[in-house]
């Protein structure tokens, strides 16, 4: 099933499926419980983030081509970080560069596999971590690059947790529709010209790996949302290096997916 | 007021005040809206953490003389990461060591005033910052030191979020009952010894200026946690180096906050 969450002509936030021509299949209950056809055709006014995260965590450098261009060292175990769960952004909605990032262009773009956990895990084997997913969206994990440096200590939380900084979308496929989250093709378009384009058949760490290592001695709570990584293509380490710039429009694709399209204020 | 959070005799969750000799007077509404007293007194039969967190937010090296135990330099700005909401325990429950650990002693501790966001904050300045806080609260930002610098890219979310890593409580002190939260003493005592004393007059970015700096641009959200950095004094940096182990007791002590204790298992 593909979900949606979406605002009706009365404001009212509601789940749904079947989503064409502005209008869904509203359904009742709950996202990580059970989720009901109401068979009622309602109109979609407006495509919101298909949920609001109880945490988000964050791969960095889970693509060879990507951690070589960005000069990091390949990490001994997937390199973990975290974004303000109030940086998610809608569908459509403005990634808006931040005041603090006016001075000189950084603000960057950053397509990602965007797995949510359907159910409590803790310490779950490789060989059984799918089944603590509920399904997969896209991510675009925006980031300031002078932030992500010069903010103490090394630490990417600062640059990466901008409001805005976070679109997510534009549906969730639940796993049944995603039987290898390991072949999907995945491209990430500025202005209509394609920045990054890969196959999350590139991580080094697979979806299963990830949430089995993050699951260690730690909770994920249901809703949780894990950004796999991005692939090579990314705009600082360009020649010249590419920024977001007011009036640009990303587009991100992954194979099964769909497109997640924000313009830049 | 002084507000605590607990399960009463039939396991069902309250806020409550006038916490003793195991009763508390039960509060009524929303801990970010209006908190009533009913007036009625019922049993404590545990404490809880007095809040669920919408997020952690944590800042590192903001005292010092622990920056400078660390070896770390002192950063331009605060150095900011994160912690799972779901590392947080109770008070009295115990800090477990995690598996992943168990090689080596690395398991380390803590302590740091800890501020609770009452109302959405966003671009608020020092001089009004305080007026966004619901109040404060004591935790420990239990951190595993191997983990927190051999996982991936220098991050320190993995080692600082293993579940227990983040005791909080006993209660939230109203900011009315801390006109000055730049003046409290602090001690972090370990079996009865005293590992951490100092006071949040040492802090280098003071409450309000971390709370403005947090918002720059980003939205705090209701029910956010910041915790405020450590003082000098953890166990790391000490010769030889003191790690937990099974057995010990944390005693958190804060000017005004009670005390935060936890066993560790």
């Amino acid at each position: 099933m593909r979900i949606i969450r979406f605002l009706d002509n009365d404001n009212k936030i509601y789940f749904g499926t079947d989503y064409e021509n502005d209008t869904a299949v509203r359904l009742e209950g709950d996202l990580f419980g059970e989720l009901k056809q109401t068979g009622q055709k309602v109109m979609v006014k407006k495509l919101l983030a298909p949920l609001v995260p109880a945490a988000i965590f964050c791969i960095g450098l889970n693509y060879k081509e990507h951690a070589g261009e960005t000069g990091f060292q390949l990490p001994d175990y997937p390199a973990l970080f975290m974004k303000n769960p109030a940086s998610v952004t809608n569908p459509g909605d403005p990634v808006v560069i931040p005041k603090v990032c006016l001075d000189k262009p950084e603000v960057d773009y950053e397509i990602e596999l965007a797995v949510i956990i359907g159910k409590q895990a803790k310490d779950v084997p490789v060989s059984e971590a799918l089944d603590y997913i509920l399904g997969y969206t896209i991510a675009n994990d925006v980031s300031a690059r002078r932030w992500q440096k010069k903010a103490g200590g090394g630490q990417w939380v600062r640059g990466k947790s901008y409001d805005t900084f976070c679109p997510v979308g534009p549906a969730i496929a639940t796993k049944d529709e995603i039987p290898d989250p390991q072949n999907l093709s995945l491209q990430c378009m500025l202005n209509d010209e394609v920045m990054q384009d890969s196959s999350t058949s590139n991580m080094i760490y697979s979806v299963a790996e990830l949430i089995s290592y993050l699951s260690q001695d730690t909770t994920l709570l249901p809703g949780t949302l894990v950004l796999t990584g991005t692939p090579d293509g990314v705009g600082y380490v360009r020649t010249p290096p590419v920024f977001l710039k007011k009036g640009d429009i990303l587009k991100l694709k992954i194979e099964k997916l769909g497109m997640l399209s924000n313009p830049v204020l």
